[in-house]
């Protein structure tokens, strides 16, 4: 062991999980695979590092990623899980199934600057369906991901849905040069945090001309396409109906529009038809996700309590990333849960119950010489199923009863020579009111076990 | 998207991992998980990514890390999840309880060249307890790896313990330099692999006269130094107590060898106490352990049926590693199952039930104009608790009813306009013998959610 003490501390941007948040935290991604396998998702894990060319090139995150040196490799952290998908469907694409419906939760890595509330290693909770190109399968992701918000006990949420292809039509259509197109999708992303009024001056002013306090160049778009630009995120209506209408309108026969309009009347009928509530899913014109990949309908969702928290949960269909890898185009769509950003609104929403231990039941050591009196009460408890421990220190009664209360224990069990020679164990419920706190009860050895569960899961 | 086609692989030495295997993956690991929680561990999570002081020193493995400048900072992935967990018990001493019993899965790197069957990127699942020096703390580690596997239905392995005082107390007992102490129990660890022959000549030959087939630099120690450390690690019996007999007779009354000869004792008499079969927990003095960090009990698992197969679960204390973070000594024990390597043992042991899918039921896509009719139908087949899809691609139903059998799908659910017209549904097993695999019945509309649950739940 070297002497020089090391500062404990971890890289900026990084975080640790103890267990009074690891616990919920824990539960929260159980219950989001519970709903995922239920909809016939099956789990999937790939290596954290890949080889830098398959996570670089117009993948729209060149500048975000940790690379380093593996022998003579070039090779990288992963940042998101799509990519890594892709390659998976491309390199095993004789045995996987079609469609493939694949979930998958690990943790990505971006190098970006630290900011509050934003990590440089979070983790991600995809489902994607790979090999059907039709609406149906944008329908499913959809719905998988309602139905894992409301078993999360998200009291109000709003599903935002648009269409690359809406979009890049919406583009064509104001003059836009087509190589610009990701540009303009990037700097349209930006429009629900910065506003139309910045980005109208970061679509339209020249290149030369930064504007204060955005490290972005402008695109300097002539000024009648960014009134074409505006006309097409203003489109608003007082329900999904209205807004298709508008962008009926807008678009008139203009053919490239013509699939776009006909999946969100898709998406917005089956909503209906599933019997989601008015308004679950919104048609918004206005979100464009940053990333370059996608090709179809594309979604976000907010809850809305916490409008300034950002996209708890986001997606699209991405037709072309299979084929950066393969031969021949796959269609695919899919959706990711942030589960570190979802886990924070949970927690200021007041729905995650912090939890310093899953110990239910202390076996409190009254007399070293009966540890193995200890061990076995121990066994039988957990055999029963209640999560127990003996207590481990040179500790008094008293020390050990605080720990149990600090640690939220809910029933200690107390065992002492007295106890034995009876065949009893004392048993003392830790949860109650405080005129209770005291109640102990003696219970017979042979009933410990089947007592202490009932009193941990009443 | 850049039109370069990039080959799909990943770096030498990882590895992905498809539904067929990672879903029975995850199920040994949610296995683990509830036997490590009945014991009273609770969950952490720390970053991939440490700061490179945090992971180096004397360490033991400065050599295997992977390691990379984020900024101007010099970071690395971490190597295991022991010393993480040191820093965490530093850095959050004010917060954490004493004992703090915690439990952590994650994967871990080494920069190792690869091997068949050794990846540079493999999952660890941990159990430690920090904060208690006794040997209780040891023997509650030992039996929840115990409780474990037999979860795991591994039918038979031993648990092979020693002690690392006394294998120091023994190299000074046998005259070696106490600089030379960590070389020796690299040594040593080689043991089950080489055999004693290959290690003496390691321990023996001079540093100049390197073996053949093994990179490692021979020891250069003295004859009667060699001959010590065999008689100690050629102490046998045909139970723990004769090993005990031939320690106590080895040490004589050799101070240093006092606590580790008391402490065997203990773990072998508890072990009997709590009725654990003869031979599973045996002591084993030619066990030696490749960290540097360990202080006192430490201990390997072994598979009877596959002796080459290695330890699938290991540990012991490490009562020096937090003080590397802090200013006090804090006592700290615990264990390290790699999941891989054991769910590579559990595969050779046809424990493993591959499956292509979670999904028990399949809706089959009979008329697309009926989409509704068929999301209606999975979502209460779903709230019923039944793993469903409904099919995905413009396949015809003898398509599907194929896509069904390769994916394991125990039941399809068949519903067209005569079926809907009826208020009944058409319920197919797929699982059954040959002769009745065409068994279909038509389900009353309002039961079939409760009939399709109790047909895959049977």
């Amino acid at each position: 062991m070297d002497n020089a003490r090391v500062e404990p501390r971890i890289p900026r941007g990084f975080q640790d999980f103890l267990p009074e948040r690891m616990i919920p935290r824990q539960r929260m991604i159980d219950t989001i695979r519970g709903v995922y396998e239920l909809h016939g998702f099956s789990p999937i894990e790939t290596p954290a590092v890949e080889l830098e060319e398959v996570l670089t090139g117009q993948l729209g995150s060149d500048k975000e990623i940790f690379r380093f040196l593996d022998g003579d490799q070039h090779v990288a952290l992963r940042f998101d899980l799509t990519v890594p998908l892709a390659r998976v469907c491309a390199q095993y694409s004789k045995v996987l199934p079609t469609p493939f419906r694949r979930y998958h939760v690990g943790p990505v890595w971006r190098d970006e600057k630290p900011r509050p509330g934003r990590f440089r290693e979070f983790v991600q909770f995809d489902i994607d369906i790979v090999g059907d190109a039709s609406v149906d399968a944008d329908v499913e992701v959809l719905v998988t991901m309602v139905e894992t918000l409301r078993s999360l006990g998200v009291p109000c949420f709003v599903v935002r849905a648009n269409h690359r292809q809406a979009l890049q039509a919406m583009i064509a259509f104001a003059g836009v040069d087509v190589g610009q197109t990701d540009e303009v999708l990037r700097t349209l992303d930006k429009l629900s945090r910065l506003g139309w009024e910045a980005v109208s001056r970061l679509l339209g002013n020249a290149p030369g001309d930064p504007l204060p306090g955005i490290d972005v160049v402008p695109l300097g778009l002539p000024a009648d396409s960014v009134e074409r630009i505006r006309r097409f995120v203003e489109i608003r209506g007082g329900d999904n109906g209205e807004v298709l209408e508008g962008l009926r309108a807008y678009f008139g026969d203009y053919e490239p529009a013509r699939r776009a309009i006909a999946d969100l009347e898709h998406i917005d009928a089956t909503s209906r038809a599933l019997g989601l509530p008015e308004g679950q899913v919104e048609i918004d014109l206005s979100i464009a996700r940053g990333l370059s990949y996608y090709t179809g309908p594309i979604f976000e969702t907010t809850i809305t309590d916490l409008p300034s928290h950002g996209s708890v949960c986001s997606g699209g269909r991405y037709d072309g990333l299979v084929a950066r890898f393969g031969d021949e185009t796959v269609p695919a769509t899919g959706a990711s849960i942030g589960v570190d950003r979802l886990f924070s609104a949970l927690e200021e929403l007041g729905l995650v119950k912090a939890r310093p231990s899953v110990t239910e039941a202390l076996v409190v050591v009254l007399d070293r010489s009966m540890m193995t009196e200890y061990w076995k009460l121990a066994a039988e408890l957990r055999a029963a199923g209640v999560r127990t421990e003996v207590f481990l220190g040179q500790k008094g009664l008293k020390a050990q009863m605080r720990y149990a209360n600090r640690q939220g224990i809910r029933v200690a069990c107390l065992l002492g020579g007295d106890e034995l020679q009876k065949g009893v164990v004392a048993v003392k419920r830790l949860d109650m009111e405080i005129e209770a706190q005291g109640k102990q009860v003696e219970v017979p050895r042979a009933e410990v076990a089947a007592r202490v569960r009932d009193l941990v899961a009443g």
